[in-house]
């Protein structure tokens, strides 16, 4: 379950893959203690996935949402194929409300299958479908790799750099979005060294960026995610890298609940903040951050960890997945299809209409 | 274990008590899963209760030293009346570097001691230490009393407070630092809501704050503390109000990890910050925050919770207890003898001046 890149040369895990038969995945509840990897065999294992966050990060989602529709279309029951299309559109549209990949890819097989859906017998449909899920793998792979690229020329050697939940190959089919970019410097030689904020409630940046950069040859070092700060202060931060679960047009950007806060400490300490994300995080639909969804999650990853009761029984709490950091924070963000920069309505409506060109 | 101060309407724990023959703490590593006290009799014991945190907090600490002083005077070998007690000083002193509080009751004690050596027999010296010892605890009561009545006067009926860390009764021989504020103000009718950082590594903010409001009848929400930008932005926090460990003369303040960084939040969001600490933890010998050593902790806090790993096996970490936050972003420092404002070295001085007569 290891690929190399490119012109990488680092070893960097998959998190989702399709063998030509089936879906498999990391099970990443279970990281850094067990490498498991599972094979979604129905749409509602693979919602429960999704839910579950067995599978995450927003790109990764969207390839996930692909294979869960083509998957609904091969075990629903209802015997109406459109209608088992729409039901499966359906389960997966409901697991997670915030990161806008999943319903981009989701839409995207819509366009596909009203086009498909009266001109073709039911194997047809579902192989075009299984098709196009794979087409949204593959295509996510080669824009976390251009990611990497446009990305690195921010870089220099020596820098340090603070980063926040994951926003690598485990949140993608590919080698990653913030995280591609110091994997892509790393492999042209540039050395880097990378602070992780643990990331709570759910310690993805413990759990698995610690994971991935380290096994991937990175000199990481963990902080919790209250020394942000500090570090920035007292360890000479030279750039902030993060992912994004949703873009706005303006460049309002849903990212991991923290990131707002680290993208004002950012500013304070005169630290570059970069958002990277591949185009089908911006939601150009939005004209701001403020009308982004963010997901509430239950209190118990607040209060219970590991089993053991961390706070008083029944004590309220407040459990937010995002938060949505304004563009005024961000100095940069980076795609697939290249940098864009202040004012964000305007760049990101360029990169859009170039981007329409490219895919021709 | 509750009492009620002079107007109190609240029952709050003690962290520290006297019983005329033991001293008795509660184990606050066990919160808020067990309530248990335990009866510290050897210095030993003290300092492993000070090292292992079942007593923390600045002024707490503080009483603990007397009271562990006092101990080794009982139970230490050393035949000789004077290296016994400069014995027992430096079993304490090495325990933890950064609350001042510490370093102030030693060296308070010191004084009395110097002055009775010579006077006194062995047991009218451990008598006099031992009342020693129950004054610095009487004195931070009341001084807790009087930081909450000082500071109780910024607080509006209605306000909704952000605090971090525990700065309560906990942290404390009295109803707390901090927290006195909360709760002089609720006792006066205020409804004051207040929401709580978990405060990384070891949650004392979810395991021991959340736990003493919450009993205490205050409205406690509790977030994990990358989610204090987005509360500021989303809740209306109209007040940040935090404790210390050690105040530089030029009020930089030493206090919990993560202060430093909710002090740059707070600024950017126009919410007053507020330290609250008694005077004794006011170092004037140091000029500015740069001065004050901070405790750097084992990395099995942040890799590890509950005999879990959770970060990869031998990652490297960091692991600073505290930070300090300059004192531009301090709005103001309530203590038991007032409140001041910038500038600081100004305002403090005369504060120590006033202090000196109202001791006398």
């Amino acid at each position: 379950m290891f690929f190399r890149g490119a012109d990488m040369k680092l070893d960097i895990p998959k998190a989702i893959e399709w063998d030509g038969k089936e879906v498999v995945i990391i099970d990443q509840t279970l990281l850094p203690l067990r490498l498991k990897k599972i094979k979604i065999k129905r749409i509602e294992e693979m919602a429960i996935a999704i839910k579950t966050l067995q599978i995450r990060g927003a790109p990764a989602i969207g390839v996930a949402s692909a294979f869960g529709v083509m998957l609904g279309m091969k075990n629903l029951k209802e015997r109406d194929i459109r209608k088992r299309f729409y039901r499966s559109c359906e389960i997966i549209r409901k697991t997670r409300p915030t990161a806008v990949n999943l319903f981009w890819a989701i839409d995207k097989i819509k366009e596909w299958f009203e086009e498909l859906v009266d001109k073709c017998s039911y194997n047809e449909i579902v192989s075009r479908i299984t098709e196009m899920a794979v087409d949204i793998l593959k295509d996510d792979e080669k824009r976390c790799l251009r990611m990497g690229m446009n990305g690195a020329k921010l870089l220099k050697d020596g820098d340090t750099v603070l980063t926040h939940c994951n926003a690598g190959a485990m949140a993608t089919a590919g080698i990653g979005t913030a995280l591609s970019v110091i994997y892509y410097a790393a492999s042209k030689g540039k050395r880097i060294k990378v602070y992780v904020d643990e990331t709570r409630p759910l310690l993805q940046g413990s759990r698995i960026t610690a994971w991935e950069l380290k096994r991937a040859g990175i000199d990481v070092t963990l902080i919790t995610d209250n020394m942000a700060g500090w570090v920035m202060r007292k360890k000479g931060i030279d750039k902030v890298i993060v992912g994004a679960d949703r873009i706005a047009r303006n460049g309002d950007t849903a990212n991991k609940i923290g990131t707002y806060s680290i993208a004002i400490l950012a500013k304070e300490h005169h630290i570059p903040f970069y958002v990277v994300a591949p185009l089908s995080t911006i939601d150009i639909s939005l004209n701001s951050g403020e009308y982004i969804p963010i997901e509430e999650r239950g209190w118990d990853e607040i209060i219970m960890r590991f089993g053991v009761l961390t706070a008083p029984r029944r004590v309220k709490a407040f459990n937010p997945a995002f938060d949505v950091t304004p563009s005024k924070y961000i100095s940069a963000i980076i795609t697939d299809m290249g940098i864009v920069y202040r004012p964000y309505t305007k760049s990101i409506m360029n990169l859009m209409s170039q981007e329409k060109g490219f895919r021709k």
